[in-house]
């Protein structure tokens, strides 16, 4: 077994088809000074025909898998139009004598070694991007085919060094049933594709294991837990087949509860509500039959665009999930951006901790205008339906009533032009700063409700980057600080008779559910691949017991003590 | 008025000296393929040359500034043995027929612009210290001069584009009152090395204002507020005058409560502290007749050095400060490495936050080696005075107890071989993460004394990188959560009979001290520079007023409101 970063979700079980290396024969002779500006044609020709199918690939790219990861291809587009590298390679030709393709080969391994050299994974996945981008040139400037996968229309599993976003745009999703790379981390191209295509993935071999892998292994492959067997023994593959089998059953026999009211089974309903990133996002909500929309991302609206949307685009967008939800409430968090996410279009200050930095509410106290923008929009749609606002990442009394400020000259400036509004639209914040924690009491007198974000909450409560593989095993929801200070942000919420729900990623954690419910939160929000699960959870489980073990979870004093305590309690449950 | 970044503390008021930029006239004529030898030679020497007065710099810098801050022309060093470099100057030496000095511009300009461009702080940096060796070798294959400085003896106020390193370094610090650069941010040589000098200094000038400094300008620069004033009027120049002889005046009042022990006007104790970061710091100590070394930061031990300090090496510097703080008790806190601090002979892993990530017990534990080694040079230090050993960054009871078993086995080991220690060292734990706030109940049960690290603490509760100026505004000491968290931290160890301190920067600030004795905290640790000036302020004020105040403090919703308080409080005294 070899254990590798699990990169993207799911088990594949099959053959292994290694990806050969592009190999290119050179030729090296000299060219003579007449050559010139042949060879000048030829790399601008290559240069051309290398962009127009960057672009083919980007279209098509973005159709089927979304903007987002399409984006990819515009850095490519740009190392085509980017004066340092081309100069390099006029430069070889010009200088050196050399043939269009070698200048190509070693302007590209220059640029290579060199960010390889830097030792950082951000530069090492430019390197990949300008080794992607030389070798599709090579490729035109010397007519070598494209790679060819197997055509005998068998699944397999991809094994390669490292895959290009070019070679992982050529597949065929449903040939590849998983995929295995020796490089790539987590910010990597390839990891974040795998993802977007929904092909089981397990990336960062190099240096795992002294086994090569080679074409016509058989392979299982498990997403989750980051292994990789090679030739296992049939035991290992019966038992991933089972796994996968399980897995396939589990959601089918989940389809049942669709319609099922989230009941606990001493008759406490707890509302589950969906956070989306779109529009697009709702249609889910309603063919589940969901209470609510407990956090709409904002920030994807401003994404993969080269401007901040105007007041009508957004409204345009905010509208048409008011139209899908109607008088369900609908909680639109304000513009989250910093930290590990970034603008096209706003020059972000370079940051040692982007996740202590310069985001969410810091970020729109400073760019008054551009809150004030979304504040209107948001504004305008709440004439329609139950448009909440919520305000990202507060810390203090001060940023909430400088936000309410902003609030209350849109409401003006929107009253002057005649817009409808709700004046009495409700106003919320994120429980996700400690500091917020231990000030909840005084916060819950200033807002309409509180939800908590887990992720930046534990993140910042431990001191653990949740995205750091280094430390992973310091991010302990169950830890007994978060627990107590969940307790905490629910009391004071309680105490001054305001809503509370949780929207970060532990609400969506099944294993979690008996902890929320017993604290006496009654509102979750989560991704949509979740829901089903927690609801599961729900129906199975009493209130008053999840009540008792969390007088019992107050008294722990480690995270495994909590982490057994709820175990016991989950065993309870006849879920498989 | 010019605002800029203080990088350096104090007051400088005099004329400006704008040094020029390195300028070269460069011989451009190509040379024949029989001067090729020739050309390599004459590089070859000027690389010696360069290493050997760099490293005659740095043996000087040595010992005027200290080991930390020659460091950097270690660097330099390298950048000559560079491979990389050095085969792109003699690339275009041999491939394009140029004079040595030619090709070094040329390499030096390709480096910088290439490092430039990557927008990224750390980067522009390295490519300052390329130019700034490429500068010095081209002054040795050219034989152009050093810029020469004012020859008059009058102190100036330094102007530069950027300063380099090797530029700093020829500085006489008697005749420079002051530096200014338009270049520079907080990491960068310029700032750490005008710290280092003492002298004032702003930095980061660029694009902050449309005025030239020229030669002559009449200058006032505050180091602290980062304020840099051009030729300003005479109400301007005497404010400063003022303030500047006020500093030093106060400076040499503060001299007369040396031996004076630290005691409230109604005759409460303050036990005042020092943090040192080496042997070499407690002569001060000593000399002001302090109760104990309340931070011995360890890692200073294992920095500018090739390999980590044996327990021989470590037992020693131990040793050397218990023999001078005779039975005063020793605080040592184990290796808190990480973060913003780095060790050359260990290879870190790259973190998006690393204030989030592997540092500090979170290393200790993953190097048990390591950890034991120390461990074991504390415990035969611990047989010969007071000596204690703290954890850092303790977030949940588990580390406490493998850290523990990591202490008993060293025991047992030391036991084994017949050395001799305190069996029963005390030990401690720094509170400076959030979790360790809310279960501080728990873990006063398990240690013999809390030191609470506000600059961590407040970073973290706030979620505000202390460092990051672009949120500045955001890093609230007298934050509401931030006291409600240290008096829950307090309140815990008193239930529980434990010794209660504080050693984070807020410590040392004259201005907290009133809330901390307020809150039951006798026990303060500081850098000897603030000593003076907190105990200046506990002379001044009464016990039972700083915990009335405390009572009204915790009933504050903002900053501003507590602020306002010890402002009051403050004022009450005598103190100008």
């Amino acid at each position: 077994m070899i254990k590798g970063i699990a990169a993207s979700s799911g088990i594949a079980i099959g053959r292994a088809f290694v990806l050969p290396s592009w190999n290119w024969d050179l030729n090296e002779e000299n060219i003579s000074v007449t050559d010139f500006a042949k060879e000048f044609e030829r790399l601008y020709e290559g240069v051309q025909i290398s962009k127009h199918e960057i672009s083919n690939i980007k279209k098509e790219f973005n159709e089927v898998i979304g903007s987002e990861e399409s984006k990819i291809f515009d850095v490519h587009l740009a190392i085509l139009d980017d004066p340092v590298f081309m100069d390099e390679i006029q430069g070889i030709i010009k200088r050196q004598y050399k043939v269009a393709e070698v200048a190509v080969k070693e302007a590209m391994d220059h640029f290579t070694n060199m960010f390889d050299l830097l030792d950082d994974e951000y530069m090492r996945e430019r390197a990949l991007d300008i080794k992607d981008v030389g070798n599709r040139l090579l490729k035109h400037l010397l007519g070598t085919p494209e790679v060819t996968l197997p055509q005998d229309n068998q699944p397999f599993i991809l094994v390669a060094k490292e895959l290009s976003p070019s070679q992982l745009a050529h597949l065929n999703p449903s040939h590849v049933e998983g995929i295995l790379t020796m490089a790539g981390g987590k910010t990597s191209h390839s990891a974040i594709m795998a993802r977007a295509l929904g092909i089981p993935s397990v990336l960062g071999l190099e240096g795992k294991s002294e086994i090569t892998i080679e074409t016509g292994d058989f392979i299982v492959l498990d997403g989750d837990e980051g292994s990789v067997y090679v030739n296992p023994n049939d035991e290992i593959v019966q038992a991933y087949n089972l796994k996968k089998q399980t897995w396939l059953e589990k959601q089918k026999s989940l389809q049942k509860i669709i319609n099922v009211p989230a009941t606990t089974l001493d008759g406490k309903e707890i509302q589950l509500d969906i956070n989306i990133n779109s529009q697009n996002d709702v249609d889910f909500a309603l063919s589940y039959d969901l209470s609510g929309v407990g956090l709409f991302r904002s920030e994807y609206l401003y994404m993969d665009r080269d401007y901040f949307p105007s007041e009508e685009e957004q409204l345009k967008a905010y509208k048409n999930v008011v139209k899908k939800m109607g008088s369900k409430p609908i909680i639109i968090r304000t513009l989250d951006i910093g930290g590990d996410k970034q603008l096209d279009y706003v020059t972000f200050p370079e940051e040692d901790n982007p996740f202590l930095g310069y985001r969410a509410i810091r970020f729109l106290l400073d760019q008054k205008d551009i809150f004030k923008t979304q504040l209107k929009a948001i504004l305008r749609a709440s004439a329609m339906g139950n448009v909440k606002i919520m305000y990202p990442m507060i810390s203090s009394i001060e940023e909430i009533r400088k936000a309410n400020y902003i609030l209350e000259q849109a409401k003006e400036e929107l009253h002057e032009k005649g817009y409808d509004f709700n004046p009495n639209i409700e106003i919320g914040i994120m429980i996700e700063v400690p500091s917020a924690v231990a000030i909840a009491d005084l916060l819950a007198q200033e807002v309409d409700f509180f939800s908590i974000g887990t992720n930046d909450l534990i993140q910042y409560v431990l001191a653990v980057d949740r995205m750091n593989e280094h430390i992973a095993d310091f991010y302990e929801p169950f830890h007994p600080a978060v627990i107590r200070m969940l307790k905490q942000t629910v009391d004071a919420a309680k105490a001054n008779q305001i809503d509370i729900s949780v929207c970060g990623e532990m609400a969506g954690d099944f294993n979690a559910t008996s902890i929320f419910i017993g604290l006496g939160i009654h509102k979750l929000s989560m991704s949509s691949q979740s829901i089903l699960q927690v609801k599961e959870r729900v129906l199975s489980i009493y209130e008053a017991d999840c009540k008792q073990m969390i007088d019992e979870i107050l008294l722990c004093k480690t995270s495994q003590e909590i982490t057994e305590l709820v175990k016991k309690m989950n065993d309870k449950t006849n879920i498989s």
